[in-house]
């Protein structure tokens, strides 16, 4: 490759420098995909501050060869990566990547168009329309959260973004709910850890009886990890379970609240026929949200949000200021512009991923994976939490702090990457099964993996 | 390529198939490069919903090859497509992408981290911090909006995330701030449609008198375009004015209101130290936004946003359930979360892809490629509103009208497309010249094309 003339910015574009450069990151990647085993999943002795001192002060004055670059980022950066992509990564939840979501991301970011109005860029409007109608039918989510029944989606850059905030309490924070209007309601071993229906009735009761108006309703199917950690949902997100979706949309129609169903990462199990249950109900709520790029092969970022009544986002989020009138739809209802069914302006052509992923794999194969990664869980959906007992009558501070030691053991091997969580005050080790590489030799393996740092913590009782 | 198996997304990242489909991709998009011109800039003929009705209405049940998924987005996507990319496209304002933008985008995309706390990719953590610092460095700003010097900065996806909103008064809506506390202030032609001091206080004044606290202050440095549409600084933002931020920043710390930033566009010319000085007095804000996606050959999405006291973000944005307790900082202060700098949980890795950016073509390059714009457009940064007048004495409407003609014609052609704006209650044609690939004889062609069609609508005279 060489050095390439100081000028080349002014043409950035410049199709030969273009092929030849972007050829030499996909051969990076593919060597990288190839050699990902050979990492430490999490660099095990990196300490806040000391990557970074790697790195000059100030950007360059003089441009670099790609190749030269490449090999910074060999050298520089990998070492530093926590890598989500090892087959060995079974901490949050994972965020699963795909050649064919690779091949849509480049897709939208080479051809860098800003879809905010239909006539900023007609198809990709339109693309975006049809992936989130084909992913509602694969769901098997009711016509009303189609566009030919009434309703209609959108893809947004996480959970966060899809009317629900994951981050719930933060976005209530935002909006000015104050945190005593903010329900945190308890949640049983006995429903699966699932929210009842009669929990949150007794709460609302006591509610409206004191003058509030209850607002809003976030249903969980299954969403642990990185798209739900806000601590109202903290038994469902953290342990993936499920709540009972018919029962909760039957309270919120009685009192007139939003019910919003948070799928965010089992919503992908609902293309196999046999999870689709957990979404019965659906067509009491007023919005669904998924992210297809937590388990559904599509590269970071994409989350699909369905509301039934999408004049409850635009009236809301809607601007029409002059600048923009020119290319809007001239009150032709028929025309989404999509700048208009989120908070930003500004966004990118997630359409075509999406679109790439369901072509390439097709939903036979999709839902092969997904049942794949159930099966080397075999648990809820594909998350396993568990907890080391070492013996009966020790206390629970004692096996809490043996589980502790466990984790930092396992994880500091860097072997594999997992981590934790806290439900009825003890402490539970979570290991999210699902990585777009794994097998089931490295689930086997991390099992031995566990259970001899297991004996050597207990001295091999 | 031909066909592959049918369960090809159970090795969804297996390195041969990706090495070979992503090459496709990049061999595409190097001939959509090539052959950019032909294309109309905007699809002329295209009617809302008409490109819809050419996809299926189901996702397609079996996977089918990357080629045959190429071979459809040259035959129903490119046609559909706004060309952002195309050298004469003189709308809003460019999205530019480049090689580089390009590469750091498939290494974000391909290594698919999610590093919103530093421990989910350290690297990418402190690679970020670095990054922001260098931006900082090469826009000349104080350096109290660098770590060493305090203060930090943070990559998000678009100005409507970083802390001012572009759709402004759809952000004070969200926030619960009624519109009648929101002051939209009248900009002058004597002060080249800049908000002037006297005006912001005076309005202050008057609200403070009514017993009203004033709370936040956007100054506006030349952004036009996308990232900032929002009616109240419709003048500077239309226009590419500038706001005088000393005299702002003077204001605000009177009244102890924040001050931001918002050089989304203009920002990226600060780069050049002769068009460093619209950021005089910077060290008076408690913020500063650009967006590299606008005119730094970053491809979609980056936006840098820096604060002086970051403790002001994560005070208000910081979470810390149970659930990410043992991938935290365990309370080193020196440890950067950033899901706790942003609204959203998750996030992509876009360091490395500014990164590439400033290594490839280092500051001297981008420099020139900032000089060329400028050159090209010989007007206020980058951006030109004109408006055809046939005749001195003819009324305003009717020159509105024949602007509004011009304007149409000229987009009808599919040689080019610019937009419009409304100032004074007058038309204005805004042709707004920073695309990666546009070079003098675009221009040129434009003026061409408007002066033609010009002479058509006015028979001649």
């Amino acid at each position: 490759m060489g050095s390439l003339p100081l000028d080349d910015a002014l043409f950035s574009l410049n199709p030969d420098t273009f092929a030849e450069e972007s050829t030499a990151v996909v051969d990076f990647l593919a060597r990288y995909y190839r050699d990902i085993e050979r990492y430490p999943v999490m660099a095990p002795d990196a300490k806040p501050g000391s990557i970074r001192k790697v790195f000059p002060d100030a950007a360059p004055e003089t441009g670099e060869s790609m190749d030269r670059i490449l090999d910074d980022v060999q050298r520089d950066v990998l070492p530093g990566l926590t890598h989500w992509q090892s087959p060995s990564f079974f901490a949050y939840f994972q965020a699963n990547p795909s050649g064919a979501g690779f091949a849509g991301e480049m897709l939208s970011a080479g051809l860098n168009v800003v879809p905010f109005m239909w006539k900023a860029s007609a198809v990709a409007t339109e693309l975006e329309q049809v992936v989130v109608d084909w992913m509602a039918g694969l769901l098997g989510l009711p016509e009303l959260f189609c566009f030919a029944g009434g309703g209609g989606g959108v893809l947004h850059g996480s959970t966060c973004e899809a009317v629900t905030h994951a981050t719930f309490q933060k976005g209530a924070r935002i909006v000015g709910i104050p945190p005593a209007n903010f329900r945190v309601l308890h949640i049983m071993a006995e429903s699966g850890y699932g929210l009842s229906a009669d929990t949150v009735r007794a709460a609302v009761e006591e509610d409206v009886a004191r003058g509030l108006v209850p607002l809003y309703l976030c249903a969980t199917v299954g969403t642990p990890g990185l798209g739900a950690i806000d601590p109202v949902r903290v038994g469902t997100t953290g342990l993936g379970a499920i709540d009972p979706v018919r029962e909760l949309g039957q309270v919120a129609r009685c009192y007139g609240m939003w019910l919003h169903i948070d799928a965010a990462y089992a919503g992908s199990a609902a293309i196999c026929p046999e999870f689709r249950c957990h979404l019965d109900g659906a067509e009491l709520a007023d919005s669904v949200s998924m992210n297809p790029h937590k388990w559904f092969l599509t590269n970071m970022d994409c989350c699909c949000l369905w509301v039934a009544d999408p004049t409850a986002l635009t009236s809301a989020l809607s601007t029409d200021p002059e600048y923009l009138k020119n290319v809007g739809s001239g009150g032709d209802v028929s025309t989404i512009d999509y700048k208009d069914w989120q908070i930003a302006l500004s966004r990118r052509f997630r359409a075509i991923k999406l679109w790439v992923v369901l072509r390439r794999y097709g939903a036979a194969a999709m839902r092969n994976y997904i049942r794949r990664h159930v099966r080397m869980a075999e648990w809820n959906f594909s998350l396993v939490c568990f907890r080391l007992r070492q013996r009966l009558g020790i206390d629970d501070d004692a096996v809490d702090g043996l589980n502790r030691q466990l984790l930092a053991a396992v994880n500091a091997s860097g072997r594999e990457f997992m981590t934790h969580f806290v439900m009825d005050s003890k402490f539970v080790i979570r290991l999210a099964v699902g990585g777009a590489m794994t097998e089931m030799r490295h689930v086997r393996d991390v099992w031995e993996l566990l259970k001899d740092k297991a004996n050597e913590l207990v001295g091999g009782s």
